[in-house]
């Protein structure tokens, strides 16, 4: 496919070296950013080519687009925004990828009428971080505040989401901020989930965590979470660590 | 105090060197372990004299004594293990801690008879880790079951005591098994706690965590806990790291 027909003005092709994918990207609606590269680092590899996959809050596509080759199964990309459903589909399309992923730009909420509940093996989820209280500061970008906001749904609505979706002993992967894993784990286990195996990233060395990732399983039973070995993302020259440079750019 | 007057046969004298105490310890009974020394050292450090603290599962009271410098304030230790709660008592004698520490010999599910409710400003606990069930395998000797099984309190019991026990804005602080932060976090939730800081513990670089260090707040409000810099406890070589040794023998 050629690139002229496929990027708009305003927009770039970033390159995910490690993956071998390119991904349509803008700077005045939603960029991908680390948090992308982690949530599907973090997904394990599988052979199986019959999984029914789908990627809530997909934005404009990465986390999906990453996992092509990890998961050589059927991508569903879900995204509430038009623009940035559009640029999913046109990254789909840049990457040759088309048999193996469909998008849909609809609001999760209304998600059943069109995939059936308890039909997912594996559901991903990039959602908004922060709280939408009446004061917080929000990007004037409404863009960008949607992705980042509570605005168009919140975590009870991603998780419950998830869950509805997942068959039995299907899997979701999240990534979020830990300051709010308290309400995550009350909220995994209201929608009958249970956490797995947690991951956290830490920006340097000695520094509090920023993110983390959490894998549930649908109908698990409760106890059993794996805390694995924490990523640091930076050393203390604001270089990325060997490991973090090894996501973005491969070996 | 003389040594010769406190230790009984089968007894020894360890000694944490970074805090300067001595405890009176025993392999027939019970040993402390480098859980307590964690625990101590997640726990920060006061000026405050007039705070009232509780160590629910003293064991032979070494987590209450490690903290004797950098609580200087008055100390209750709970055990229900008569000889061990006596050890206590006798460590309490060999530290000339007498003035700033008391034992109680009690199950904590009776504390309230002798330290009345929201009245306590600090709890620390390292409570037995694992599930009592019919067929898991227990330590024959039973001292060491009850230190290590839930047979004598559990998780609930702990939780719902230490949220008892303190004051609104109270702070807790436990050690336990991450693979039940589901449970841990269910509980806290429960008993009107919010976790406010934790800490997770891996036994050497690339392995997954085995302990978590867990501050709560009572009545505090949901969200915003904080994971703080995990510590590796051996490098590859099965050698303490500089962060722990100088935890066990100062700087």
């Amino acid at each position: 496919m050629q690139e002229q027909n496929l990027v708009q003005d305003s927009e770039r092709i970033d390159q995910l070296y490690s993956q071998d994918v390119q991904i349509i990207q803008s700077n005045e609606v939603f960029s991908f950013s680390l948090d992308a590269v982690l949530l599907a680092n973090f997904v394990p590899e599988t052979k199986k080519t019959r999984l029914k996959v789908v990627d809530m809050c997909a934005g404009n596509g990465a986390v999906g687009l990453f996992l092509h080759a990890k998961i050589p199964s059927h991508f569903i990309e879900v995204e509430i925004q038009p623009r940035l459903a559009d640029m999913a589909q046109r990254s789909i399309k840049l990457n040759n990828l088309d048999k193996q992923y469909s998008v849909l730009n609809m609001d999760i909420a209304d998600l059943y009428t069109e995939i059936k509940k308890d039909s997912v093996d594996i559901v991903l989820c990039n959602p908004p971080y922060f709280t939408n209280l009446p004061d917080s500061t929000k990007n004037p970008n409404e863009y960008l505040a949607i992705a980042r906001h509570e605005i168009k749904t919140n975590l009870e609505g991603v998780v419950s989401v998830m869950s509805g979706l997942l068959k039995t002993n299907g899997r979701g992967y999240m990534v979020h901020r830990p300051d709010r894993l308290a309400d995550i784990f009350a909220m995994i286990s209201k929608y009958r989930m249970a956490p797995k195996r947690i991951q956290f990233i830490h920006p340097k060395p000695g520094r509090e965590a920023n993110m983390v990732l959490i894998e549930v399983i649908r109908d698990g039973h409760a106890g059993g979470v794996r805390i694995v070995e924490p990523i640091i993302v930076s050393d203390e020259n604001n270089e990325y660590t060997p490991q973090v440079k090894e996501m973005l750019y491969g070996k």
